[in-house]
């Protein structure tokens, strides 16, 4: 390995850009030498002298004393103007967001992954009854099914199976081996990574006389404009009508909706979520890692669950929730605070209760709790 | 996506069933106009005059007052003969069991999804020495490993990979992409849902020198009949011998079964739910989302544990269990509820050690809990 | 199922070996009969004769009073000479890691899995700039993109899809469908299981004005000589720079790690773990199933976590850690178990409140917990 290069992507071919274009492009302000050349975007750890960087976690602020970064994109609410390095002060471009102002500077700079020009591979299999729009790249590997109509300019990458009568937006990209079935809806600019999933039948099973009955999932999934799917995420189709995902949400990787779920928009659920069945969540809810959701309930708008919350039953709007089952989140904090006391609780109550016992001069009538 | 259709399916092409036939299919008894024709299975927001639907989940009963739907199933316990809806009696079917009858009329109607005509596709590449039965689908992209058998009437989608040496019997299904390693055996009626990998390596490996040396895994999984793997599901194989998958369980998407595990007969184990290496669990055991089982512990006959359990000891049959570690399920929400006011029971303590240090008029001999 | 072979490998073509003869290739000392010819591993419970079984796991300890196995790898710790079977002594192979020995065995006597001849097949699809080694096996339907360089002996299952500017050096083992996304770097001998993405984009998403906007995800993955990943294990590419999984280590299945990680040497991280970006760990780590590790934190050298913890803070080298949040393991055992005496430790506390109250001579001031 020791040949081989550790970032990613080559300097960019384009030409470079003066620290002032990018504060210009972002509506920034410059302290230090607007002049300088930027030629790539790195982090803080690995920037030099012709690179771009950022800092909005504060947990990495003590970081600008260090970087050899020519120029770092800050936060315009944060006072970093009196930062030295090397006796020289850093060169920055102030911006009131600066996560979002970096990622601006980067698409300028990098821009998205290039994508393959648009071809169908001869040794893709498209049904004679699909219809591909323009400028489509259908890799190699690809089945494309029956009466299954591909927007205009839609990605989809080597191995991807997608079944019939499915109808995708414009703009699409679908990564390799991703597999959407039958009649599945995607609208624009809707992203899959790999592996994942889309429209796989809803655990549905009638148990009678001791056998589980597999009941025919007639339903669909539809992904709404502007939704990511994750790598292996599996979003089932509804056993009758639709699972829904609404427009902006962002689904991580091994996430799985059940069927007949309706999430709603600007969504974001982290990796390895579950959602169970027939669950609805409102709009800008964050489930942050590993969440768990019971079937048939109703998250609030702009509830935010943090990492392996269980969630069993509706949260109002603007909830902020943790632990399982999941409480309100100061609440939850306090309670796992003191949950690391709970065998040094035990001991005092015991305690107590001699104490009691002497004083009222009677044996103490409890057994002790286990310790 | 505003011309998209919402729903998957199109009307039914079959001509329509009166409310009486299909009551008569379902053992069932009419409430209502038996004449009326129903063409479609629909949710009973969505149903119309000439749709039917269903209700079981008693939170939706009141969804009856509501709905536009021709027909609804209900089950003959609950009493709905006096719902009345727009001054006008709803239509209803009346069975015994309602989820399983309306399963059977979804059957009847719309039926299971229409997998693609039998064929060879000249884009697989089928190795010489591997048997097809007759009436089989092999999709375009699919392989299929030397010596590997395949029963009468599987229906193998695109992009599906099967090594070599495998036997598989009739009628399984297996959606594009799924993978099966070397020396796998697939039941008859089997169905794999996208992205499923049936016998992968287990994670076995002996740590020596501070080195983990992989275990060669020479065993296989054993999928028996009827069995179900959701999207995405792993299963590993055994190191030596099997792990099996015993007749008519389900397994959810996301799930992991670790190597020489053996699950009984008629499970239900729901997404993401991950089982260590050699457990094992009798018949009818429900473990839902989430559930993590550790290795070589063994779980009885028709246990269920609610969705995020924690299971590390063995569990006697007929247990409801929940919580981590696992414990009776009503002691679980007695414990969780109690859970709560953890913080308020470390306040009161102190409270009452103060008192108690008054009554015996020496200082409080213990520091406080932290809170 | 019923002509099927429960066990995956046929008797080994190779000709059988002494028990001596085994006993010299691990080092151990032979109890009883070291002339027996011996064809096979197989369970304590399988296994015959004429094959070779092991224990370790003291749980599996009687089982050697049953066994009809031709001889046992023990551990030398243990004491079994006395052990009889059928009132004659069980033959046996006494060394000092009875494991890691019969780990040995199983090599000698079967090997790894056999893997396909090398030869490019005419089925897939190697762009013209690609580069491949000497003596690679490349399968069916797989995809290797432009500028692409795959080391000697490398072997590549059917259907995986390597994106371009890729760089895997030698003797490399990708199960089928497993996805590598462009520019990523593979180290020696690193092996992934079936459904693994390696290098899709990062979770990155800069919230402005209501709409979660993608970050351009610009770095990649690199994983080091002798990992291995699990079957769907997914392994985000870094925002920028690289996530690093260190050499040695082996992920299970469902695993997560998230972009920007850096995951030590020789880590264990079980199936369905999952880690948030920017998180780093150690060498020798072990997160047992299901565990979650919050973002931007570190875990130290030997840590070792029980299944489903979560791990939201730094932990120093060597602790042993369980619960959510983690605690050390000795601790989380004490509160786990007190847990479950929660109710009674409330019904306690009102008791002694109430007595107490009775003492003062006042009525008890606290209303109670409730139960």
């Amino acid at each position: 390995m020791a040949d081989a290069p550790t970032a990613a992507h080559p300097a960019s071919p384009k030409p470079g850009k003066t620290i002032d274009e990018l504060a210009a492009h972002i509506g920034g302000t410059v302290i230090g030498d607007g002049h300088r050349l930027i030629f790539r975007c790195r982090s803080l750890e690995a920037a030099g002298p012709n690179d771009v960087s950022f800092v909005s976690n504060p947990k990495y602020l003590n970081l600008l004393t260090s970087t050899t970064a020519g120029c770092v994109i800050v936060d315009a609410r944060l006072e970093h103007q009196k930062i030295q390095r090397d006796g020289k002060p850093l060169n920055m471009i102030q911006v009131a967001d600066a996560y979002y102002g970096f990622r601006q500077i980067m698409l300028l700079i990098h821009g998205m992954r290039r994508h393959p020009e648009p071809m169908i591979s001869p040794l893709a299999d498209v049904a004679p009854s699909a219809k591909l729009g323009v400028g489509c790249y259908i890799g190699p590997f690809v089945t494309i099914g029956e009466n299954t109509m591909i927007g205009d300019g839609c990605v989809i990458y080597p191995g991807v199976q997608i079944m019939a009568d499915v109808v995708m937006d414009a703009d699409c990209v679908l990564y390799p081996n991703v597999v959407v079935y039958d009649s599945c809806r995607l609208g624009k600019r809707v992203i899959a990574q790999s592996g994942a999933v889309i429209g796989c039948d809803g655990y549905g099973f009638a148990t009678h006389n001791g056998v589980h009955h597999k009941i025919p999932q007639i339903g669909n999934v539809i992904l709404h404009d502007d939704t990511e799917v994750g790598a292996n995420t599996v979003i089932e189709r509804a056993a009758m009508e639709s699972t829904e995902i609404d427009a902006g949400t962002k689904l991580g990787n091994n996430v799985v909706i059940g069927h007949n779920c309706r999430i709603g928009k600007h969504n974001l659920l982290v990796s390895q979520v579950g959602i169970a069945g027939s669950a609805s969540t409102g709009n800008y809810v964050v489930l942050a890692g590993q969440v768990g959701v019971a079937g048939h309930i109703h998250i609030g708008d702009k509830v935010r669950a943090a990492a392996q919350a269980g969630i069993s039953s509706d949260l109002a709007p603007g909830q902020d929730v943790g632990g399982t089952p999941a409480m309100e989140l100061k609440q939850a904090k306090r309670v796992y605070l003191q949950l690391y006391q709970l065998p040094e609780i035990a001991r005092r109550l015991r305690a107590a209760e001699a104490a009691l016992a002497k004083l009222s001069d009677t044996p103490a009538a409890e057994a002790p709790v286990k310790s």
